[in-house]
């Protein structure tokens, strides 16, 4: 975290007036753990698309660069870090992308948190022609965080098995120049399960809990030598029921927050990468269960679990349940400033990954 | 300050990019304190008007209705507090104020801070049109926050004398029914100074400091029996030297944050309105203070005093001057939550206000 008034974070991604997606889910959190954050918002609505209804506005990519053109007058481009989400349409994208580079070209030492949202279990929700645009973009990154669905869109590899799963990873690493990779979360299915060293499996008297699995790999410098691609670590946290927004945003923003290169908050059996993750990991997770509780405690009428027919001929239902699940990020507050303690959810080396 | 979840403020104020004015000012101090806040933007600008040059657009009038439209569709028009701040133009006031009017018809318990930005010092930075919706808005309103040129221009008034002071007041009390009136700052010239109480007169041993006095006044509710139009509080801050922007917008956002209509948390001294303006000039002037230390730290050539002649022939200067003056909120947030103490800047009871 950074000495007082060191951090300045860019973040450039949604704005929902209601509820927390996007820079809504991200800004506040950077806030409280000490950055001032310049906040490009790439659209202004009134609640996040997930509610089936919403009003507002998307920047378009000339209105973009109009705010880009006069921050670079005015000097006022001066982040040391960047946060990239959300960004909808491949004009809008290029725009921010070209920004992206001109901050990395000058700023060798800028931290860039790529967030490439693509989509999610097998739906895109941005058009097809913004792929490539990210694809061409994430050498400017140092650290990108796709889940599942987006590393298999990225690298288009399939991802079922050990093999693939370490494929797509070298293609980031190698093809597409990315230095740090969190795959934030991966169903921990049999076949994922059954890989994983020990310590890292989900406790096996757990049968009927569904798990998440997290991994985060970091080539070795040049120079290094090491007879392995990168370092990869892992660890799992339990699956709450139903679907949270923002969630991801979330994720990325404490990722970013966390991240020190020069590692002197990270523990010895902790890499720079792997020491963000776990913070991020502890504090999504805690902010995640917290929301879950609250939307547990609502009446009946606003909790009605997601059920496709009902929800399209009765759009309050799907209404009331979207309210309750936002993230309880204002009350949980003191878990993003580490305050309030909860269980730590370290990272761990997942030694022989690169074995077969 | 609101039990977990219960406070949830809807603010309506202008978005920039950089630095910390509108929304920037006000929304990351009251999440701080526990509020969850929808935050609407009246206008997408790079940074502030006073550094001369800015990019970005305007929400117009059909764009803010779109929002609140599908807000109120969907259910999330539910805040129990409302502030609004800074709008340009009358067409896109008259929106926020037909929203505000529909608030509080349908929650006679809603909080509503209407900040009147129309001005400062004699310049009016609005168009002279917008003057008559706030008239007609400020009946809406549970607290006003006006500095000294803003009651003037909405009353009609010039503040010179004690007694045009209290003409001024009594307008917003009785004409426009405003039932809680703060007048953020007035100079402390040699008239204000001399017919202050004793107590809460600035130190005579202080003849080069400039002062800015704070009132308050809070109309007693009906049926209750007082010979005076209403209860009064004052207190002076101290003068920093130089502008600073987004001030206006801190204070009242923290105005609203403090305010308890049961007067819980206020001392037998206070009165629910005197409680929060303490709090909020106590916080402010933390954060100004805070703010004013950090810019005389920076090198010579950021600290460039105003001179309009200078600034207009290199703008640059300007913006120099403008960046290092942004608002430490982000540094001085233990101060916000009121976890560092600094000293407490009570409003005093202006006995004898009423009487000639």
């Amino acid at each position: 975290m950074p000495r007082s008034g060191e951090g300045r974070v860019l973040s450039i991604q949604s704005h929902v007036s209601f509820g927390y997606v996007g820079g809504k889910a991200a800004v506040f959190p950077l806030q409280c753990l000490g950055y001032d954050v310049d906040v490009v918002n790439t659209v202004n609505l009134s609640n996040h698309t997930g509610y089936g209804r919403w009003g507002g506005t998307r920047a378009t990519a000339s209105e973009l660069d109009g705010i880009f053109e006069s921050m670079e007058q005015n000097g006022l481009l001066l982040p040391n870090r960047l946060l990239t989400g959300y960004i909808p349409g491949a004009e809008a994208l290029s725009a921010v992308m070209s920004v992206a580079k001109k901050l990395r070209d000058r700023n060798p030492e800028l931290l860039y948190l790529l967030d490439p949202v693509i989509g999610d279990s097998g739906k895109m929700y941005v058009a097809p022609d913004v792929v490539p645009i990210y694809r061409t973009a994430l050498q400017n990154a140092t650290i990108i965080t796709p889940n599942w669905f987006e590393v298999e869109v990225l690298t288009d590899v399939k991802i079922l098995d050990i093999t693939s799963l370490r494929r797509a990873i070298q293609i980031l690493h190698d093809e597409y120049r990315v230095p740090n990779i969190v795959i934030s979360s991966i169903p921990l299915r049999d076949w994922l399960r059954n890989i994983l060293p020990l310590h890292i499996r989900p406790p096996s008297d757990s049968p009927d809990q569904d798990f998440l699995l997290c991994i985060s790999s970091t080539t070795f410098g040049p120079g290094a030598e090491s007879s392995q691609p990168s370092s990869v670590y892992a660890q799992h946290v339990p699956c709450l029921p139903g679907y949270f927004s923002g969630v991801g945003d979330l994720f990325s923003a404490l990722v970013l927050a966390h991240f020190e290169p020069s590692g002197s908050s990270a523990s010895p059996a902790e890499s720079p990468l792997s020491h963000a993750v776990s913070q991020a990991l502890t504090k999504t997770h805690g902010i995640l269960s917290l929301t879950h509780e609250y939307s547990e405690s609502l009446p009946e009428e606003d909790r009605l679990p997601t059920d496709e027919e009902k929800d399209a001929s009765a759009p309050d239902r799907k209404i009331r349940r979207m309210r309750g699940r936002e993230l309880r990020l204002v009350q949980g507050q003191d878990i993003i400033r580490g305050t309030e303690h909860i269980e730590y959810r370290q990272m761990e080396p997942w030694t022989g990954f690169w074995e077969s």
